[in-house]
């Protein structure tokens, strides 16, 4: 996060001052300014930082010192494991998709688009923008900026057929990133020992957001297209859920994308359970082989409730994506959002909206499917090169990532390990199955290291399956 | 929200859309251009706003025209009801003090400051500036940004006596405004059908936070100098709670601050009962009379949870909060969060660190005391001239509101009403209780409407009062 000159010397006299015993005086300024060749006013800047961060005080007219540790005796928490109870499921502090890889490593394992996937120019210029607008300093309505919502609507509304009622701008409800309208959608539809259905492989945010919202996973088998109609209406009769959380369009992990017929089915089975469907479309903007048809716009009876997100197209520091509710559980997602968080940030929703209302911003769209398309078929081609033991199903025709399947044998934490020490973060499939996964499987993100590397993960993931085969 | 040119006219344009039958054709963009002293930029700019709300379609050289509305069947959702079921609480879509006030009104309801009182042009250049930065377009920590971690940490342990180890940036959660944090403090730490602990009157939002957790609030009646510790206790002792929540520090709506004596004596039941209790510093930068000295300083044995907001003092738009949690309770938290939505944008994070770490942001806080003091006495003198039946039980110290008792049969419903038909909005106190109100009360903001027109709005409530007095 640091990149400008104050930032550069902060964190280089955080470095020191964290090796250097208490009470030790730091460089005086001058010396700091031959040494970082910056100004005066850059180096008092970084000084005041570090002061204000409490690592340094300053002794007027006489000099800076690193603060003096006080006397610390390790506190004795152990009452709390009393009074916390086990939780009622267990949730990881930090998935595996958001750990940090290694600083010149390749983060095969992380959700989220290189930088230079990104619309930066785009982006900079609409925060700049919006920071100069009264966006910046007001409070937002609890359901969103109305043209953002408008806007929404409508891109939901462009691909609706004859006769059904499109949305209607009071149908969206505007999010900090979906996994927010996620959590509101489970809590407020489903809620605490309900079942929920769910497709299983599945995306791992979600199966959290359950997890904490309390509802009783039940999940639904899934491959390239989609649950199988049978199996899914099943899963409603015996469970008695009424709702089902699905990604009809490349699916993380899997990428599948459900074909008409099959999204037709589905669709049949939600309606005749009197069932909601919650229909994630992540990947809305990162088609690379088909154009995603939402099955939300071919519902007008409010059986489909929509996610859209702009996280992973727009900037992840753009938190803002939509819930498009219609009905009464429009309400009852609102008012849970309400009871969350109250409103969105006036300023990333002027930004989000900026961003997608510029030409440039279709521009750009065209632009990121070859780009896409050529990471998606270099990974393809090292791991067929390389790592044929990591078999591919099929290949996305849009999203970030690879699902491969890896030999029964597998050990996962082992190939992590190997993989790690070649300077690789993969990210084992477990993460992605609600109960006990189907089989050892690895989730690959094509979109976000440098492709140039993509040969040589390959091969290191190649050699370390190789070495537990041949163990 | 709009406040540049094309912004204008594309809000004129809307207002004009609404009013014209489907098909109708959009003036020219010469005689826009015309219209609206605008360049042609601009007005093309406009068009295609408008164009992107679904409001308006453009036939290349024919001109633009009103989109038709589809033809429009009301859709049927009342098979939501039964996949709905009741909810376990009833949280309303919107607060009153979330509401929007009359354009030209006095909104005495709202719980946010007027925007001068709001360091605007810290606010402004923060943001430019991370709109130029790394955190613009990278994913943030699900934790939060180091340095802001850091800042908060040293923030509280600014404050702790000597021999209190003081709590580290490790501690620190960063929150997306300290609603979310509630929320995630009462989901993780109490949880369904479990009991909490609540000052009466207490923050409404806390109110609905605790409805939407599924948690059992149990109310503790609490006066100007907080609540009273045998009370506490055997509200504590009845039901087996763990966690009290409060406002020690110009509590909303009371305004009441605890003494240090009174600190002390509940702190000292909290752990005698190996509880938790969550602090919320919500005014901890909007003093008058006195320094906030947060509880939290003086506990290092992870029993008290602190929340700390800058969404009122930086910006509303800035949605930055922390929880500071010591033990393996921040680890409950920090779980909860990214389940909820696993980061926070990195921008906000960056551009409030820029904002609290600036010289400029001390000598803000400074002037804001003067300006609040002013504020306060002139509501407080004004309601004395002209509503002496609003009874204030105390002045607050800090804070952004006033809270007045009315008389016993004063009809809340009816004053609201006859308020707004005098252009003020006002928030009937029952919002702020968990159950039944104590008495008719109403929570007035000092802070966000316009002082000069205090008087008149003292009027108009001491005219509602007497008519109902006189009935």
């Amino acid at each position: 996060m640091v990149d400008d000159s104050t930032g550069r010397i902060v964190a280089d006299l955080r470095a020191w001052v964290a090796q250097a015993p208490p009470g030790a005086r730091v460089p005086s300024s001058r010396a700091l300014v031959a040494r970082y060749g910056a100004s005066p006013v850059t180096v008092q800047k970084a000084l005041r930082a570090l002061g204000a961060l409490g690592l340094v005080e300053s002794r007027p007219g006489v000099g800076t010192f690193v603060r003096a540790a006080r006397a610390v005796r390790p506190p004795d928490y152990s009452w709390q494991t009393g009074a916390l109870r086990a939780p009622h499921a267990r949730i990881p502090t930090l998935a595996t998709p958001m750990r940090a890889g290694a600083p010149d490593g390749v983060g095969l394992h992380a959700g989220y688009p290189a930088r230079e996937l990104l619309p930066e120019r785009l982006v900079r210029a609409a925060l700049v923008r919006a920071a100069r607008r009264d966006a910046a300093l007001v409070r937002a309505d609890a359901a969103g900026l109305p043209e953002l919502r408008a806007w929404f609507a409508h891109e939901l509304a462009a691909t609706a057929p004859a006769g059904v009622v499109p949305p209607a701008p009071r149908d969206v409800v505007v999010v900090p990133g979906s996994q927010s309208g996620l959590s509101s959608v489970f809590r407020a539809l489903v809620g605490h020992g309900r079942p929920l259905l769910m497709e299983s492989p599945g995306y791992w945010g979600a199966i959290l957001a359950a997890a904490q919202s309390g509802a009783q996973v039940v999940p639904v088998p899934s491959g390239p297209d989609g649950p199988d109609p049978d199996d899914l209406a099943r899963a409603f009769a015996e469970t008695g859920a009424r709702l089902l959380y699905a990604q009809p369009t490349y699916a993380n992990p899997t990428g599948a994308q459900w074909s008409p017929a099959r999204a037709r089915e589905v669709l049949d089975v939600v309606r005749a359970h009197g069932a909601f469907l919650v229909e994630d479309d992540w990947a809305h903007d990162l088609g690379i082989d088909t154009a995603p048809q939402p099955l939300a716009a071919h519902d007008d009876a409010g059986h489909v409730v929509y996610l859209r997100s702009l996280t992973k197209s727009v900037s992840p520091s753009v938190r803002v994506a939509a819930v498009v509710a219609r009905g009464p559980v429009r309400d009852r997602v609102l008012a849970d959002r309400g009871a969350e968080s109250m409103y969105v940030s006036g300023l990333l929703q002027a930004a989000a909206l900026d961003v997608v209302t510029q030409p440039a911003w279709r521009t750009h769209l065209r632009g990121l499917r070859p780009q896409l398309r050529a990471r998606r078929d270099l990974l393809v081609a090292s791991l067929a090169e390389h790592a044929p033991d990591a078999h591919l199903d099929h290949v996305p025709r849009g999203g970030l990532n690879l699902w491969a399947r890896l030999p029964d044998a597998t050990d996962l934490d082992r190939l992590a390990r190997d993989c790690a020490a070649a300077g690789m973060t993969i990210a084992p499939g477990t993460e992605w199955f609600p109960a006990e996964p189907a089989g050892p499987f690895v989730r690959l993100n094509y979109a976000g290291p440098d492709p140039d590397r993509f040969p040589d993960a390959a091969r290191a993931i190649g050699a370390a399956l190789a070495a537990q085969r041949d163990r």
